[in-house]
C-alpha cells in the first residue's frame, strides 16, 4: 500500500522552522588573501601599522619650506634656495612642510623658479593619513570585493579569517553513472550533486561530494552517517519520494528525526528535512529542477542566515506573454524568459514539468506563484526574479513559438552581436495571440506553404497587425508508407499525423477534398507530436501513412510522397523591421555560413531563408501541382 | 627638466583607441565543469544524446494501457488488470503508454483499483523529451550560471571550452615589500598586482604575477618584455608618471610603441597604453585608487569587448549630501557611502586624494563627475554606481561626521544585526548641516562638553530641527606642557591647538576670558588636526602648550592640565528614534561589551556611554570649576 506523504509543509514555515533549529555553526577558516575574494570576513579585520608611517610627497616635485615660497605669482617668478627632488611616495625630510609638483617648477639651465607659493602641508602625506596603525580596515561579516584585496594587502592583512560551513553532499540511485558517460535507458547521469556543489561554493561553502550511493537502505544510512560527522550540513540527492526504491526518508529517520517530509511547492515538493547530531541533513528530490528551487529557497537562506556570502538576486517588474496556471495550494516557480517588447518587459514561461531541465538554462528568470493563487492571465504584470544580470534583458529577444533547431542555430550566431534570442516554446496559434497582443518581440511559427490557409491564420489569431514574414528554413512535407500510398490512398488507409491547426495538418486537411475525400472522414490511427513519431507509427504497424517530412520518412526507411512544404518563419510587427536586433536576425538568417550550417542538421530546404515572404509564393494550386506531379 | 605629460586624452577616447587597436585574442581553454562557473563558453554546447534515452515514468506510480482505465472514476472505482509498477525515471515498458501515480492508486489488500481514467501519455517522459541528441544547450558567449552545471553534466559535456585572456602584471618599484611584511617610511607594500588579479581573475583573466622590478629601465624593459612574450595583455604597475625614477614608459616606447601617455581622469591620470608585439601593455599609476579606476573603466571594458564575463555594475540615483566639486577638464571619481535617508537614497562622498585607498573601501558606490562639469552641489540627484549588491544599500545607516575609532567599534558590532554603518568623515559642522537638511540617517559630532555652546552649534547649524543626542563616548581636554601650564599662562604661551569650530578650540576660546585672556590676542604657534599633534608640537618645541586630551598628552609624556571635556555624540531626528537600525545602535552602544572594547582603544571616557545627552550636562559653570580645581 503506497506511502503518502507527510501532510504538506509551506516552504516559509520550512525554512523558519530550519533556521529556528539550526543556528549558525560560526565555523571560520583562514585562506590567503589571494583566495578571500567573494569569503565573509570572521572578524572585523585591523590595520597592522600605519600608512604611511611617515611624511612622504603626494606628488613628484620639490619638498620645500613654505615660508620660502609666500610671494611668488605668475609675474613674480621666485627661485628655490632651499628644495629636495622628491618622487610620490618617498620621505619628506622633516625640515620641509610642503612639496611643489614638478610641473609647478622651471628650471631653464638655472635655477629652480617657481610662479605660485606653497601652502603648508600641501601634497604632504602625514604620517598616518591613509591609516593609523589599529584602525579598522573592514568589519566583520563584510564580504570581500577584488579591490578590498589592496587594502587589506597594503595594510598588513596576509591571511584572512573568513566564515565557513562544510557541506556533505551524497548522491544516491542504482541508475547513477558519472558525468561523462553516456546513461542506458532508464540511467541517469549524476549532475545533481557537480550543480549544487557550484552552487553553495558560490556562496563561499565548502563542498565534498561523495561516491554515488545504490539503492540500498543500509548503504545509504552508513553514507549519510559519515557525511554527518565531517559536514555542518549534508545534502543527500534523490530517493526522497514515496517510490519502492525511496530510501533517503528511512535512513535520516534512522539516524535521527525527519521534520520536515513534503514541501507544498512545485517544483521540488518530495523533499526531506531531517536533524542528525542536530546538524540539519536534506533529502533533495532527484528532479533538478527541484534540487535548484531547494537550494535557491531552502538552503540558500539558511547558510545566509549563517553568515555565508548570499547570491544577489534582481527582480523585475513584467507584463506576462501567456497565462500561466497553477494548482492552490502549492507554491510554484515557474521559468520565464524576460524581454524588452516594444519598450516594455514582457516575460513568457517556458514548459513547465519536472523533468525539463533545459527550461532553467533557456529561461533567464523565473515567476513565483503564490499557494493563495491560481496563476497569472496572459498581459498582466508580475515580477519575476532574474537568473542573470540585469542588463542582460535589454539585449534580450523575446520570441514565442516553434522551437527548432533552426532558432537555437541562429541565437547561437546571434551572440556574437550582442543579442540574446530567447524562444519560449509554444504552438504557432499560441505565437500568433501573443503577437497580436504585442508581448513578444517576435513570433516563430511554422505555416504551411499555402497563401490561404496563412491568411486564414493570421486573420483569425492576429488581425490587429500586419505582419513581416521572413524565411528561417522550410521542410517537404508529404506520406511515408511502406508502399507508395499518395493522397488518394487516405481514403481506404489508417494515418498518424498531427494535430488540427498544425502545418502537415492544415496542408492535408486542404488537399484531401481535391481527391473527393472529407477530411472529417480520414481514420486518425495516431495523432503524433513529431514527424518522427509519425514515421514511427507507420514502422511499428499502428497506421498504413504517416504524415510527415522527407526526412523523417527516409530516416525511417519509409517511401515517401510529398505534397507540400512547411514553412518555418519569423514573424514580427513591421515596426521591429528596422530595429538593430531585427538587422542583425536577417543579416544572420541571410548569410551563406547560416544556411550551410542549418543544412547540416535535419531535413531543412534552405533556399530561400533569410527572405521575406510575399502572397507570392506558394500559392494553394501551386502547391497541389506540385505535390500530384 | 621636468618631462611633461603627452596632452591628456579622453577616457572615453582612450578606451576606443584600445578596442580599434587590440581585437579579441580570442584564446581558449578547456576547463572542467566542476571549474567552470562565471566562464564564458567559447562554442555552442550540443547534447551528446537525447535525454530520457527510451520512455520513463515521470512520477512514481503504475504504467498501464490507458484504454483499460477508460470509465474509471470516484463513485465507479476500477480495478487494474494489467499494471507495471515504475518509479520516476524508470523505463516504462512498450506496452504501456500512460503512468498513474501511486498516490492514486488502491490496494486495500485486494487488487489494484482507481478512481480516475489515465489519458494516454500521461506521467511518460517520452524519449528525447528532455533534450534530444545534437539539440543546443548553451550558445558560444555564454557565461555559465551555477545551475546551468547540471544539464551540461547531464547531457554529456564534461570538458568546457570557455574563453580565456592571459594577463601578466609586473609590479615595479624598488620601494616595494612583498605582502605580509610591514613598510619602512618610504616603503610600499605590493598588494596592487594582487588587487588586480583579484579583480581580472573575475572576469575569468588567468592572471601572472611577475616578481618586482626594482627602478632599474634595462630591469624594467627585460621583465615587460619577457610578460609580453608570456601573455595577452600586460599591466605594468607604478613608474608612469614623470617622476626621475618612472622608467615604465620609456621601457614600453622601447620595446614597441607608446599610444596614449596621460588620461584626464581623477584618480588614473599618469596612465600609460601602448602596444608591444601588438599586445596592450598598460602602465597603471602606482596609487592603489587609479589602478581600481583604471582597471574598471579601460581594462574592464576591453576584456569584455574580448569577451570575458563582465562584471555587473548597478546604477541608483542618490540626494546628494554635500557639495562635490571638481576641476573642468578631468573625468573624476568620487567614492561615495550610499544609504535610505528618510525613505530617500542619498549618498555623502568621501575624502579624496589618490592615497586615500580606504575612502574606496568604506565607501559602497562612486560619483562620476564628467569632464564638462564643476561637480554637484548638496541636495541635488544624481546618479551613482554601486560597488555593493543593491540590497545591501536599504540596510545602509549613512552617518556624516567625525570619524573616530568608536564609531567604526559600533559599526562593525551592528553587522552582527545586518545593519551597515556608513561613516563618511567631516567636521562637526558640515554634519550638522546635512542632518539639518535630512541628507544623513545620524551626524557623528565631537561637541564641547558646555551646553551653552552646543546650543549656539546647534542654533547656527541645524535650527530646523531638535536633534536627539546619544553619547558615544567623551575625551578629557587640557594642557600639554613641559610643566604644568594652566589656562592663566596661556596669555605667554605659544600655543598648538586645532582651529576655531572644533570642540577643543570652543572648550578654550570660552574659558579664557575667565582668565582675561582675550581669545583673539593667544599666540597660535601651529594650529593641528589631531591631539597626539597639539602634544608633538610642544615636544618638537614649537609650542609651550598644546591643547589637547590627557591620551596624547600622555603618551607624549608631557605634564597634563585638565580644563574640559569633549564629547562625541550622535545626533538624529526625532522621527529616526523607534527605527529597527536606531534600536540596535542603542542596543549596542548601551552594551557592557562595547564600552569595555572602547576602553581599549585610545583615552575615551566611557562611563556614560549610549545615554541620551540633556541640557543637564555639563553647563559651561561646571566646567569651568572641573577645570580650575
Amino acid at each position: 500500500m503506497p506511502r503518502r506523504y507527510l501532510s504538506l509543509t509551506t516552504l516559509a514555515d520550512a525554512l523558519s522552522l530550519m533556521k529556528r533549529t539550526f543556528p549558525p555553526s560560526n565555523h571560520t577558516e583562514t585562506v590567503s588573501l589571494e583566495q578571500a575574494v567573494g569569503r565573509v570576513t570572521a572578524q572585523p579585520l585591523y590595520a597592522r601599522y600605519s600608512v604611511p608611517s611617515g611624511n612622504v610627497a603626494a606628488m613628484d616635485g620639490y619638498a620645500v619650506q613654505s615660508r620660502e615660497t609666500v610671494g611668488a605669482g605668475d609675474r613674480r617668478p621666485k627661485v628655490l634656495v632651499d628644495a629636495h627632488r622628491v618622487n610620490t611616495g618617498e620621505v619628506v625630510p622633516p625640515m620641509y612642510d610642503a612639496v611643489i609638483m614638478v610641473e609647478d617648477v622651471w628650471r631653464e639651465d638655472g635655477p629652480l623658479t617657481i610662479r605660485k607659493a606653497a601652502s603648508p602641508g600641501q601634497f604632504i602625506r602625514r604620517a598616518g593619513d591613509d591609516i593609523r596603525s589599529g584602525d579598522l580596515i573592514v568589519p566583520r561579516g563584510h564580504q570581500i570585493r577584488p579591490f578590498d584585496i589592496g587594502a587589506l594587502g597594503a595594510y598588513g592583512i596576509a591571511d584572512v579569517p573568513v566564515r565557513a560551513v562544510t557541506i556533505g553532499l551524497v548522491p544516491t540511485g542504482s541508475d547513477l553513472v558519472p558525468i561523462g558517460q553516456a546513461p542506458l535507458p532508464g540511467q541517469t547521469v549524476e549532475s545533481n550533486t557537480c550543480m549544487a556543489g557550484a552552487y553553495l561554493a558560490g556562496m563561499g561553502a565548502t563542498c565534498r561530494r561523495y561516491g554515488r550511493v545504490p539503492d540500498d537502505s543500509d548503504a545509504i544510512r552508513e553514507a549519510v552517517g559519515a557525511a554527518v560527522r565531517e559536514s555542518d550540513l549534508v545534502i543527500v540527492s534523490a530517493g526522497t519520494s514515496a517510490g519502492t526504491r525511496d530510501f533517503t526518508t528511512a535512513a535520516i529517520a534512522d539516524l535521527g528525526e525527519v521534520l520536515v517530509h513534503g514541501v507544498a511547492t512545485r517544483p521540488g515538493k518530495p523533499v526531506v528535512i531531517g536533524s542528525v547530531d542536530a546538524k540539519p541533513v536534506l533529502g533533495l528530490p532527484g528532479n533538478p529542477v527541484a534540487t535548484q528551487t531547494m537550494l535557491r529557497e531552502l538552503v540558500a537562506p539558511l547558510l545566509e542566515g549563517w553568515g555565508l556570502s548570499p547570491y544577489q538576486q534582481y527582480g523585475c517588474t513584467v507584463r506576462l506573454a501567456r497565462t500561466v496556471t497553477s494548482d492552490v495550494g502549492f507554491e510554484e516557480f515557474v521559468p520565464v524568459s524576460v524581454g524588452k517588447v516594444n519598450g516594455v518587459y514582457s516575460a513568457a514561461p517556458h514548459p513547465r514539468g519536472g523533468g525539463v531541465q533545459m527550461a532553467a538554462v533557456r529561461a533567464n528568470g523565473y515567476l513565483r506563484i503564490p499557494a493563495s493563487g491560481e496563476g497569472f492571465a496572459a498581459g498582466c504584470e508580475v515580477p519575476v526574479t532574474l537568473t542573470v544580470p540585469p542588463g542582460y534583458v535589454d539585449r534580450t529577444l523575446l520570441c514565442i513559438g516553434v522551437r527548432e533547431q533552426a532558432i537555437t542555430e541562429l541565437a547561437d550566431a546571434l551572440t556574437e552581436s550582442g543579442y540574446l534570442l530567447h524562444c519560449c516554446a509554444a504552438d504557432t496559434i499560441a505565437a500568433l495571440l501573443a503577437l497580436q497582443e504585442n508581448t513578444c518581440y517576435a513570433a516563430a511559427v511554422m505555416v504551411p506553404e499555402c497563401e490561404p490557409l496563412v491568411r486564414d491564420l493570421a486573420g483569425c489569431y492576429c488581425p490587429a497587425t500586419e505582419p513581416v514574414r521572413v524565411r528561417i528554413a522550410a521542410r517537404e512535407i508529404g506520406i511515408a508508407s511502406r508502399g507508395g500510398l499518395g493522397l488518394p490512398d487516405l481514403a481506404s488507409a489508417r494515418v498518424a499525423t498531427h494535430p488540427r491547426g498544425t502545418a502537415p495538418r492544415l496542408l492535408l486537411d486542404a488537399l484531401l477534398p481535391d481527391h473527393g475525400i472529407d477530411p472529417f472522414d480520414l481514420l486518425i490511427a495516431a495523432e503524433v507530436r513529431s514527424h518522427d513519431a509519425a514515421a514511427a507509427a507507420v514502422c511499428g504497424g499502428l497506421a498504413d501513412a504517416g504524415i510527415c517530412s522527407a526526412g523523417a520518412a527516409a530516416a525511417a526507411g519509409l517511401g515517401f510522397v510529398p505534397f507540400g512544404t512547411e514553412s518555418y518563419e519569423l514573424w514580427f510587427r513591421p515596426e521591429v523591421r528596422d530595429d538593430g536586433g531585427m538587422q542583425e536576425v536577417l543579416r544572420i538568417l541571410r548569410s551563406q555560413q547560416f544556411s550551410s550550417r542549418l543544412g547540416e542538421r535535419q531535413d531543412y530546404l534552405t533556399d530561400r531563408t533569410g527572405e521575406f515572404v510575399t502572397g507570392a509564393h506558394g500559392s494553394l494550386i501551386g502547391v497541389s501541382e506540385r505535390s500530384i506531379s
